[in-house]
């Protein structure tokens, strides 16, 4: 009581989406292989910020580089199933952010996966280091 | 005149897919590369299959094989834009089937791509043809 | 007698590059998926253009664009053996090449898989076909 | 003096195994996409289980399923160059093992990423953890 503190809030995540699973996904053991659930995080990440206006990966000027990645797996995924990704961002730096992430199977409350991962945006041509700023600072924050 | 069978009929796809695309699916130059309209192809038609209740692709006796593919590539596609994609039966033999498969930008009439794949069906042991028969039969059948 | 013409020649291929394959090759039947064929197209092509000094995929203003590609399987491979790739160049246009491409198990004199695959040269930025000369060409007819 | 435990020693591998890269790998920044260094970890993994006649991937009672995988990044690989993987135990428990992995661009010493991955060996059937004896423990204790 007065101890609200240690209630363990469930983890929200602010964006959604839906990703289709393809046949090649399910390896020789009948389930999506787990190297794809590291593209499943990419792909949400990624979509969400260009469709946010935040990143053109044709010709910004800076891009988004992985310097860490992590996953661990708590149930399997399969195709033809749709794997519905969970985005929400854990820790805003000044050229760095960590996303925390969870895949779901389509229906499901139980994520079958939770994993992080950090981009370092760079220049694009000098590979160094630059400062979120502008529409990719706030369509990180809208994340937070 | 009286010469009906000279006029081309647009082709029509009974099935028609949504497919998601994935970050890594976009190459050096910008598009979806020419692999991965057949990892969609490839989609498209077993999701079909599985969907119907025609294979079982973990414990089912008969398998589908690839024997032959092919692909016409019209114009790019890129992610994070979806992948229409259309499938339907061109020939359906006794233990082989060709598919006939497009691919459109989400919301366009004209394809990016048009291909076709032939599926031999054979037992999942001895991997010899089987004849097609049963509920994958009458899948096939409605896609003709 | 005479009829040297009905004595086939086997097609010969300029050049060969060992592939190793991949745990996610293969799916759930065990194989390595029919896709993952165009996948080594694509790279005996790309790796033979840019070792040569006749393709800069980073900062080229010429780049090869895929039109067209086929696949006829023939036998089946799988991870984690290694593939043999061996190329040749069937018919080279003004600004089109086709090539022609086969697929072995690693020591096996069969091919596995045969197939072609058009490239198209194109402007990186209008996308608009453009002569192939130079070392590109010289690369190019050296697999004729 | 004395105080020896201060001087880190380098990590030492006791198996290596050079991986082709494909031109599908690169992603649309020039590079190889962060999600195929995973897949260099398994196939890194998986080939040398499979070629020490520890792991029966298509038939075996026991199989390995991925529970946890990291990856941290220090600089880009390319295609057309090769990887070059690096593989030994961390841990090896009563039915799980944990891995450690780095690649190199070919004839570098230093590691262009380092990670590391934790497969729980189960019953095919059941999925429930296994004890890892036989074969599979040798092959796992030469790794340590």
């Amino acid at each position: 009581m007065g101890d609200l503190g240690a209630i363990l809030l469930p983890v929200s995540y602010p964006h959604r989406r839906l990703i289709s699973t393809r046949w090649a996904d399910n390896d020789v053991y009948g389930h999506v292989n787990n190297v794809e659930y590291y593209a499943f995080f990419d792909t949400i990440i990624n979509a969400y910020l260009i469709e946010q206006g935040a990143l053109d990966i044709h010709a910004g000027q800076v891009i988004g580089v992985c310097a860490e990645s992590h996953c661990t797996y708590h149930a399997a995924l399969a195709f033809p199933e749709a794997v519905e990704g969970a985005l929400r961002v854990g820790e805003l730096g000044r050229s760095s952010v960590r996303y925390e992430l969870a895949l779901y199977r389509e229906g499901s409350d139980d994520p079958a996966a939770e994993g992080w991962f950090v981009h370092v945006f760079v220049d694009r041509a000098s590979r160094r280091p630059v400062a979120i700023d502008g529409r990719l600072r706030s369509a990180l924050e809208a994340l937070a």
